[in-house]
């Protein structure tokens, strides 16, 4: 017998187009048979892992055959400790992907209008299409959010907004002071999810104290990851902050042993060492300095960006210079998924990283030029 | 401002109780300040980690700061060669409670009836509440599942059925014979999840060909999990196996990194160490029967399991049992939330960890009788 599994899925998971990840070195490996390749491509850290993470991890070895505590006791007390909050206001979540599905989940319904940007992650609008709720990009002003036209697109409907400070993949930032006044002006009915994914790299005056705006704003719920600046892509952690009675909510429908062993011990480790945390930042900010200038010096037009990568706006058709890059080993990432249909994305790496990145750019651009 | 959020929650949501995990064994000792706890609680594997798999992690310590493979190509690949099928026929979960959700998400609406016996995973009821649809209980046949009830209770609004094989938490088992007879009288636009997280300790001889099912029911998806037999239940890896329409649907919602890089490296090794498999089994059906003749003797009520655990029915009141074996450090399961009142759950360990809960619940019963 066969049957049309399409049609019985439900509405909104039959318009879901699959997350398009960045690709995968040993992937480029087994297309073109290359070694020494570059990955730029999915804003990860490439300082590696710390010491401190690595023991912890060494020391969890053996315990493996062992459920994860389903609570994440010790590192929602660590978290608890670094903002002088409670470990009631914390969901852990197997990346901050996983919270951004759960809020979606268990507040927005097909009846409900979920709002973000144009350009915004691309989490946003999968998360809402999985429910068969209604997404409401607003267009973006200089291809960052733009808070006003996201106010006066609220309506009853609306349940949910997004937004991302930094936002990747564009790099744009909002000020403390227009955060603050937008989050005073949306309905207290409706949930504003503040994704501070690449927080980390702001500098520390601009960094928005939206911790504090906690106690003001009940709707409020911030989200930052150990994916990023703490180097834990691999290990899949990231966790939501909020008011007590959220979290409750958000953690009924959390999947009990959604961060597993490694990922707990490994992201209360990342927390205790601060050295790690300094260097990967520092690097970033003085190697985004050097990408920049070398964009500004070479006529490569970009957006000016507060995260650990940078969106240029190139002359030449984008596919073209991926596929071009691709050969010679360097992975960056396409974007015209997000709607921009000029530009690539490229992760800031280590010095020898994206000296090779900005050499292959260059070969690839002269290239196109001769033909 | 403040703001009912319980009651901005989706309705199935506002229902939902959190899944109870098996006390971890830090927590008793944060609790009694005891040392040496055996933990008979999560039916995990009590031989570690195998020497392959240790291996393979150790190596992927390095790469950790990315992203895992969202298509988990290797895994998949070696899956399939397992079973000699293609790997579009495999979805990947953390555990598998994420495939299970995945599934119930993708097919299931508030409009529809979920069907699963009483006493078995609470994770069927769990995610059918956190969607809103409405879940049918069979009640139970000597404990297990009651297939001809379970059939006669699919309406037009049926859209699902659980069948865990051995169910957990009574250990009781359908025959292959009896499942395939099913099968041919299940609709074919109603799915069955045969849910196999206990398959590799069933007898071979008694070990159902689900997978050459497939081809001939199109509604059939098998669960297995790495979490058991395979001992990684740290790591959370999980997966199903159904026709590739099916596989495509569920890879659409699936989160593209819920399989994180140790979880899938250690899988994958795990899949290749056959002698910690064999020596897994091999050590559960032995102390399975050590444990059996323990009960018989000492005319302690169980029921016969063919898992890793064994569901004591007791003459005391289980919850005081619990409670007192805590004391001496022996971690056991309440099951007062599968409707089995009078009963409690043991994982079978080692020799060591078996005979010490042994000795333990002969004390505690002793005491309960001088009371």
């Amino acid at each position: 017998m066969s049957c049309d599994f399409f049609a019985l899925a439900n509405t909104g998971v039959q318009g879901l187009h699959p997350y398009q990840a960045g690709k995968p070195t040993d992937e480029l490996e087994r297309e073109l048979g290359l070694t020494n390749i570059v990955k730029l491509a999915s804003n990860e850290n490439p300082l590696g892992v710390g010491e401190l993470v690595k023991a912890a991890l060494e020391k969890e070895l053996s315990s493996i055959t062992r459920y994860p505590d389903a609570n994440g006791f010790y590192l929602k007390q660590a978290l608890a400790d670094k903002y002088d909050l409670a470990p009631a206001q914390f969901t852990l979540g197997n990346g901050s992907n996983d919270v951004l599905e759960l809020i979606a989940r268990s507040f927005v319904t097909p009846e409900h209008d979920v709002i973000f940007a144009e350009h915004a992650f691309v989490v946003y609008p999968l998360v809402t299409q999985a429910i068969g709720a209604t997404g409401i990009a607003v267009p973006a002003k200089d291809w960052g959010h733009d808070l006003a036209a996201m106010l006066a697109a609220i309506t009853e409907r609306t349940r949910l907004i997004f937004i991302a400070n930094p936002n990747n993949p564009t790099g744009t930032f909002l000020t403390a002071e227009a955060l603050y006044e937008f989050l005073t002006k949306v309905p207290e009915n409706v949930i504003v999810v503040l994704d501070e994914a690449y927080f980390e790299y702001v500098d520390k005056e601009l960094q928005a104290p939206s911790i504090t705006w906690l106690t003001e704003f009940s709707n409020l719920i911030i989200t930052r990851t150990f994916s990023k600046a703490y180097g834990l892509a691999g290990l899949r952690v990231g966790y939501s902050i909020s008011g007590p009675d959220i979290a409750d909510i958000l953690n009924r429908v959390r999947q009990p042993f959604n961060c597993n062993s490694f990922a707990l011990v490994a992201a209360q480790a990342a927390l205790s060492d601060h050295d790690f945390l300094t260097a990967s930042v520092a690097l970033n900010n003085q190697q985004r300095t050097v990408l920049e200038t070398f964009f500004s010096d070479q006529g490569i037009g970009y957006i000016p960006s507060k995260g650990n990568f940078i969106t240029m706006e190139l002359a030449q058709d984008p596919a073209v210079v991926y596929q071009a890059l691709l050969h010679k080993g360097v992975i960056v990432r396409p974007v015209a998924g997000y709607g921009l249909t000029k530009h690539l994305r490229v992760s800031i790496g280590t010095e020898l990283e994206n000296s090779t990145f900005m050499q292959a750019l260059l070969t690839v651009l002269a290239e196109l030029a001769a033909q």
